[in-house]
């Protein structure tokens, strides 16, 4: 089974995983201030995030179940457009992320900078 | 529903998807010397990744699995432990892993430097 893999096929999953969470981090970062999808994706897309709406929508949808964001729709350039941003509770989990993230960086940069 | 979880309740997942990736580049990049799981464990909790046999353990095997590493029984101090190490196409992933998550910090760190 390991024989037919490519190293592509091997660096995918792994790569989306280590994304995933980073995501999480720059999508909670940037909702510190209201955009609606569109513009959160612009500004995810300047810094070098790319996210398609189909992986974006979701994390929303459930980042907000989770009582991280709150919503509302409202009419700009006579278009209704939903309105995310951080929940109160969304701003105290983000502070503790941000050290977790801190954290696990400094391990890991630790571990890669040396010999093994 | 949102509103019976707690901060706590909603820190704890995304903590653990944020360590997920984290954790793999971890072990990676320990694994490019040999180690057996006890080792690897000490390894890793000396640069402050704690991680538990239950957790480490599945994750060694699927790694394997996938072909990133190898590993092998052999007798030390009387006992037979297996010990694992990166295979040669484990380590060019590991390279291209650590180019993805140099890059995601660096965006990362710019969304949360800011005023979001």
């Amino acid at each position: 089974m390991t024989h037919s893999m490519t190293e592509a096929d091997m660096f995918e999953p792994l790569r989306l995983e280590l994304r995933r969470g980073s995501l999480i981090l720059a999508v909670l970062g940037r909702l510190r201030r209201e955009h609606y999808g569109y513009t959160l994706r612009k500004a995810l897309a300047d810094v070098g995030v790319e996210i398609d709406e189909g992986a974006l929508y979701p994390m929303l949808r459930r980042l907000e179940t989770q009582g991280l964001l709150t919503s509302e729709w409202r009419e700009e350039e006579r278009r209704n457009k939903r309105f995310y941003r951080l929940s109160p509770q969304g701003e105290a989990v983000l502070v503790r992320l941000t050290e977790e993230w801190r954290s696990l960086n400094a391990s890991v940069s630790e571990i890669l900078k040396g010999d093994a």
